[in-house]
């Protein structure tokens, strides 16, 4: 118990709720407590959790004990219990926070709407773990980037990459928005190209040839990625199930089964009790792979609201040196949050 | 063990799988098998869950068991084992299974796409569990029709209601569905007036003067009420609120909580890790409700999958008799199942 | 040429752009020019039309300008060209203007998102023309307000309300918006009971006994509105048919000719080539009327972008004293623009 | 007048209204009538503007007569007097109908909806307009294959396409829509890939090497593409600005102006009081235009309900010889229906 690693997580929103659901899970760690400036209904289940509530910054704490939040101490005060803080601001706060992390002496990790520059190493477990050892900082990087860098991974590794594109939609805002940031019956596509993802996918993935497009449309459930790579030689079909199956925190999905969109995925993730609904994994249409011996095509999922939580679990393990080996941490965090290969295993003829 | 009552679900859609689930929730209930006609992942999970798959129609058999489904057996070997049927099959299926299940000599519930004639009880426990005590057959009313009677029968068995109105928008399709019924931008009026949930609810509550009006709508999280309801006497928003709070089943929300829509009070239910994001509970607008001294007005939120699963529930045990007293069995349900009185108890001041 | 009145629209959004037109279309006024504060796509069109395209506020000139905006001048300049303004600015900032139009000696019609108090009279022709007359201000109540008003007036002048109760489902925004205010899957009660609606067309018929409640939805046609109306005497369905068909501006549509819900009786605007795929008229369901003996039950669609927009036109008239007589200015507008009492004309038998 | 081809339209929905109208404004077209089976608001529509209603089958007449419409003949009634007929009945319906056509010694033109076989002719009107000049048969390709080939034509013509990819998001269903093929809040991704659109565009671009990926959404306005162009040699921004503004039927639009997105986009076509707020272009966004010395980068909204329709009318001309250069047709054509190059001229400076 006196070796776990004590963890902060400053950001109580969309991906701070879930890291901190994710440390909970694991042995090997201990949530020291919690960090943000709402009270809503939130961090009213944060208390309802027994997570120790602290206020981000002084001057919020008033208000948020004014509606009835157990705020237990300050930002400060959490760094102070703490190895390393897993920053899940909005954009950009990650960056004004560095300075506090680094007077507290703990390591941090920032989230994929930082800069690559911010941290220096930009992670996604399965392909850069022994990079980010016993570091100060890492980031990790967002949900687009961290499931291009998990399908196009293993067919870099192999050498297979020529080119890869890719299109990328994205939901128009998350499930618990109903303010704003929302938007009826239209797409918007970026006018940036390339946007953003190919670019961040190569502070991941060295020697990466790639390039992205990407839009956001009136959904909220997940995005939804289009690619087509260029293969150096033809890439079969099996070979290409092959290499993803091989591959930690992918799965596939069959429309022959079912599961012909986001949200009969959505529904499994519901049907399988996860918490939240959550898809961890990158679910790639396995009745949507094809090849014509020049390409390989995928169309995969991508569930912004949890894909990087494994990775952040991840990164606290790499940057606090307690697990080495990257393959055992990435075990180790599967086995304890459920993420795995196969959704549906082959059910027929086993033994009841 | 041996005295736990057998029960048998007929049709693992969105309401069937759900009524299983909670059947192995309950500690004097034995889910003795599931029966269906379709192979796609939902099935697929079923078996994962170690539930015994039936034939709903031994026709359907060889498809299933060519799609890898372990089928065990049909329906009429199903119900051989079972004491009772919860009927989730689409509308008017169960209708047509009725002799069936006479024929084998089961209990049987249906669900409230079914008329009211079918099985001479339309039951919501909290209004008529007595009245269900041993009956072969009883119906569970809709899910509009439920939280109309929940939310009603409160005032009504006050002596409040000179007259109830109420406008019920309901979701476009529910959320597994990716091919049809759907709706894009637009809401549709029905045209028959008064809806059929104002003279459903009357089945249940005698004596309830109400009439509803219905549309549908592009989002497919929930349904919303508005209900109106003109008193025999000045209601205080007080007297409402207590009304409500000692009614089982009915919780409240609140907007300046930041549960201001039907999405976040379903990110709520995430949040508390419910199965599914099940919202059971009628979800009322505490501070929504009003009152003129003529009339109380209430918003409210009924989540169609999941609000008459504790009611089928309680079905099983009034139509087995194993439990007589109807407050005992809502107890027994809503302990098992996690269905709560206040989401988000008072935390200030708790001891930590 | 010479008598035409002289109107100033000032703010050119979703409102303004359509009273412009609307002026142009009619034979005894003159649109002397346009202000606003932006140069997008839609001030692009003003100039294509050869609209004259004033700065509202003197400092947004110089952006317009680089922008490629012909800016001819500053509102000061268009005022002072002006016998009235149509005050089309988003909400508040009316208030804000109403200095500027009495020293500049123009009469001014502001928009329902100002208070009542503002003009002193809020205003919907068919039921106040008369008392605008000459007025210097007046107020074009909202899309929602008009509707009820326009829908309960003949009611209410014939004696029948006892008490109107209506529930109001709006659109989440408007269909030019990309950016926010949007809302994706889920439906926003509003917590203020009543909705400042009914109060809102007390301002307008007087007397009249009215409650009413509200929520948004994603979608961006119209607004919906579901009314029950408690008469004074049971009312029969050919009594209500003739009062609504007696009314200017309500026109019926029917679910079994396919016009089923907002996007089809919009789609028939389309198909009857308005501009801009504009609904003046308050669209009731004919074959949702009902009546009960005690209540009537109307269901109708509210085209937020276009219903004021002749109302606007009267109240030009009006408050110019140029026609005297409220059902004139309304046969006027009418033919002008195309606002019809029945949409699709029976068709059986007519000479070809 | 003698001289004027005689056209009929057999299907008057979604494409059929809009053929109809689009032969009205040509001055060397006539309209003798159109055929369709149902007798909703789209029939009453044509009946208000005078079109000559036929039964497309004669067993339908009754039913049509009943409901009001006034039916003059039958379809080979209506052929009878036709010189082409423009066949818009649903998917497959064409085929079968072409023997019908054969019979009555009239040209045809079929949807995108039939495959390439029937008509032996796959029609873009800017890419091979005398390939179709005097043939009996023709077909008018779907809007999105439409799209690519307008977009690809001046790139490829120019020798500069080395490999094409694209993705294609598609409208989940039509406007008029309420009843079903709606989807709510989802994406739908194509399992088979290459969807069919890029070997479609290969029945019209000879030589044209193309692949893609397609998907539908939860939206109704417009298809929207992601397009890829690898080129043969590094093609400069101008070149490929100058390259599409000297192609017909192609448009740019700038996020930069407000058109973000493909709603603002429509409503900029509501503004420019467009018929049905049609756009007719492929709409380009100007600002997203990209190249990076590989390859060029575009995104474009591609409006099914429209796009196909300056093409059907082109194709009637070319078909009957009426018109035997292709650039004169188009230019006709557009002129007639009011397709533009510029969506906005430039105003700054204009004379006013």
């Amino acid at each position: 118990m006196t070796n776990r690693v004590r963890v902060a997580v400053n950001g109580y929103g969309v991906i701070g709720k879930r890291v901190a659901d994710a440390v909970v899970a694991q042995d090997d760690m201990e949530l020291v407590g919690v960090a943000d400036v709402t009270f809503d209904y939130r961090l009213r289940v944060a208390a309802e959790r027994g997570f120790a509530i602290h206020a981000s910054t002084s001057d919020r704490r008033p208000a948020m004990e004014a509606a009835g939040i157990p705020v237990v101490g300050t930002l400060d005060e959490l760094l102070g219990h703490a190895d390393v803080v897993v920053d899940c601001t909005p954009k950009k706060i990650g960056a004004a926070n560095k300075p506090v992390y680094e007077r507290a002496g703990v390591r941090a990790i920032f989230q994929g709407g930082e800069k690559h520059e911010l941290a220096g190493l930009s992670f996604v477990a399965q392909v850069n773990y022994a990079a980010a050892l016993e570091r100060r900082f890492a980031r990790v990087v967002s949900c687009n980037t961290t499931a291009l860098c998990r399908v196009l991974h293993p067919l870099h590794s192999r050498g297979w990459i020529k080119r890869a594109r890719a299109v990328l939609l994205r939901r128009g805002t998350d499930p618990w928005e109903s303010h704003e940031n929302g938007m009826i019956n239209s797409v918007k596509p970026e006018t940036k190209v390339p946007s953003h993802q190919g670019p961040d996918a190569q502070t991941v993935i060295e020697g990466l040839d790639i390039v992205t497009m990407a839009g956001a449309g009136p959904f909220n459930l997940s995005h939804i990625h289009f690619a087509m790579v260029e293969t150096t030689r033809p890439v079969e079909l099996d070979e290409l199930r092959q290499a993803l199956r091989d591959e930690p925190r992918i799965a596939f999905v069959r429309a022959d089964q079912g599961l012909v969109a986001l949200n009969s995925v959505i529904e499994l993730m519901r049907d399988l009790r996860r918490p939240r609904g959550d898809l961890w994994e990158v679910a790639v249409w396995e009745d949507a792979l094809a090849s014509d011996g020049r390409e390989v095509y995928l169309a995969f999922q991508v569930h912004n609201e949890a894909i990087t939580i494994p990775e952040s679990v991840d990164a606290i393990r790499a940057l606090t040196g307690i697990e080495r080996d990257g393959a055992a941490s990435i075990a180790k965090t599967d086995a304890a949050l459920g993420v795995v290969k196969t959704f549906l295993p082959a059910t027929a003829g086993r033994a009841r």
